[in-house]
């Protein structure tokens, strides 16, 4: 990836905004600018925040326990340390470096932060100036090596699911189905699930977001897998649905409804459509059949190097899709007390369609 | 737990700083006050917010996809979904229920939440009003349910530790121990690792927060093991340090030191005493020695719901530990292309002493 590109893009932005620099600490955009790989415990333990100024200079300002890591992954960074945290470091650096109006992300800095960076700087009279979704808009369009490192994330997911499907008997529970998934994406090579993987059986899928358990896998009863990985810091994300035994009629019914609002949004994508309208393509197949009430979320959401990003495709965005985004199309039916039925592919908005990176059709046309 | 008890001493809290009502966004403390398990996909990803009325009413706002999940774990708590969004709620029910100053997590909001937070509110004219630690300072005193529940989950990461140490040949590389181990969690129950666990062979331990990779297993050179997992909500949290095959001089005489350094620092904890107190009680005897400055970080940190929360056993912190405190022992020492050695032990902060949790002996006294 050419962080050199990236950073550069945002040097002009911060022209644009007459910033003189902008804290970034957002984890998945100080990635995107950086390299660096650093996890945060929580939002309220950083492994770092990257200082971006307009006139060139990148600095990544972390604490001991990260150096060396910070060092190995970044260049053309400065990795300075914060012995004292990290307002100590930007009430000596600052004025140092002749910034007088500095950005922060405030969708990624918690008000206390931003509360006692106001009073820290104003001492040394810099302006602060809340800055939101600035990283965010470039990452939102994806160039052709990220489409490519994605491509690879969704192939090696499906690899992973294939491999679990196909021993499926041998797992008793929810919770040994989600063990052997996760240990296959790290056995693969995945830095990790780009999500808790979901596994639910039976009535359990009627919550969209289950958590599995040590409840049995149910004989003739839905089965809803959701799973995704971390491959070279892109996510995958992908939903299967199907029945250990033998598939009810109603299963089948809505397991086929699913799968043909599925098809309907797909095909409804492109650029220059609206969110809502995208959302619509599948909504109304499960609302004309008298479902509606239970598919209660979004259609998809946009994946990158955070499972969950721009755009979302929801009812209530008008925004309009741009070629280069990449989205989910998940809808669903959760029915309380019997069970749920998603199913979920993910791909590339192009100029004339949808290019849907899915091949594995496990269950998919039944 | 007795959720309804800690509900009311927040009611009494609310009472003496003049609120009407408090939004509680933090999860553990969320969980601590109504056992809702729900997890947030980060911070921008919430999975509900209790609302905790002064005069008794307690509500968990959260949307479609955790309805079930919160129906079910909370009890006397009343569950309302937000289909337009949380300010969208708040902005209705928040006058009907009759609250004219509302306080908010500072310390877990985003700051660009409580921007519009302020603008909703203030049209309905309440008046918000920034709270940090509120929970915090109930939950950093644990009583005897929680420091039993902390016991067990102490007890299943050794339990978890001495059975991929008892089959330690049979891994090659740093990841797939780190897999065997997280494996070996959820079969016996563990909700979770409580952090991503840290396996660093040789070079890779001067990194403290080193992140388990393909690399070989070295024989004869340091391994550092640092683990732990969530048990009904509670987190363990512990080192060990050991060579895989024969350990070096250099080895044995840094192991013995930061050993030497843990016990001092159990032996110098007490109720009453500074956290810097404790942290230099370890700290001075590796100062000592001349490797002062190749221990960059704090003696430990409290271990509950989180991982890591309050109190801190830092260098910088004069508060002084009470009885219940639950805390980390953990020196460590970290030499750059030669690798690091850490030990850590928690337990419980009691008047006369600490109280170790750790049985484990694994390498300890070499």
């Amino acid at each position: 990836m050419d962080y050199q590109k990236r950073l550069a893009r945002l040097q002009k932005k911060l022209d644009r905004k007459k910033l003189d620099a902008i804290l970034i600490s957002q984890p998945e955009n100080r990635r995107y600018l950086s390299g660096y790989t650093g996890g945060d415990h929580g939002i309220a333990e950083t492994s770092g925040v990257l200082l971006a100024l307009r006139k060139g200079r990148t600095f990544l300002l972390t604490d001991f326990r990260f150096k060396l890591q910070a060092e190995k992954e970044t260049s053309g960074v400065e990795v300075m340390l914060y012995p004292k945290g990290l307002l100590e470091l930007l009430g000596r650096l600052l004025p140092d470096l002749g910034v007088r109006k500095l950005g922060f992300e405030s969708h990624y800095t918690l008000h206390s932060t931003a509360v006692e960076l106001k009073a820290q700087l104003s001492q040394k009279k810099i302006a602060l100036s809340p800055q939101s979704g600035l990283i965010e808009a470039m990452r939102i369009i994806k160039d052709e090596d990220e489409i490519a490192a994605i491509k690879q994330s969704v192939r090696l997911n499906e690899k992973v699911f294939e491999e679990v499907y196909s021993s499926f008997a041998d797992y008793k529970s929810e919770i040994e189905v989600a063990i052997a998934i996760e240990t296959a994406m790290r056995r693969y090579g995945a830095e990790r699930p780009s999500f808790a993987t979901i596994v639910a059986t039976g009535p359990n899928g009627a919550l969209p977001h289950a958590v599995p358990g040590v409840d049995k896998i149910q004989k003739n009863k839905s089965l809803t897998i959701d799973m995704g990985l971390i491959l070279d810091g892109y996510c995958s994300d992908m939903t299967r649905n199907f029945v250990p035994g033998k598939a009810t009629k109603r299963y089948t019914k809505l397991h086929r409804l699913v799968r043909k609002a599925q098809l309907a949004g797909m095909a409804g994508i492109r650029a220059g459509i609206r969110s809502c309208e995208a959302d619509k393509c599948a909504r109304s197949v499960i609302a004309e059949a008298g479902y509606g009430k239970y598919f209660g979320h979004s259609l998809g959401h946009g994946v990158g190097l955070a499972v969950h990003e721009g755009p979302s495709l929801s009812g209530r965005s008008k925004k309009k899709l741009k070629a280069g985004m990449i989205v989910t199309v998940e809808p669903g039916i959760y029915i309380p007390g019997w069970g749920g039925i998603r199913l979920e592919n993910m791909g590339v908005v192009r100029e004339d369609g949808f290019e849907n990176f899915n091949t594995n059709s496990t269950w998919l046309d039944i």
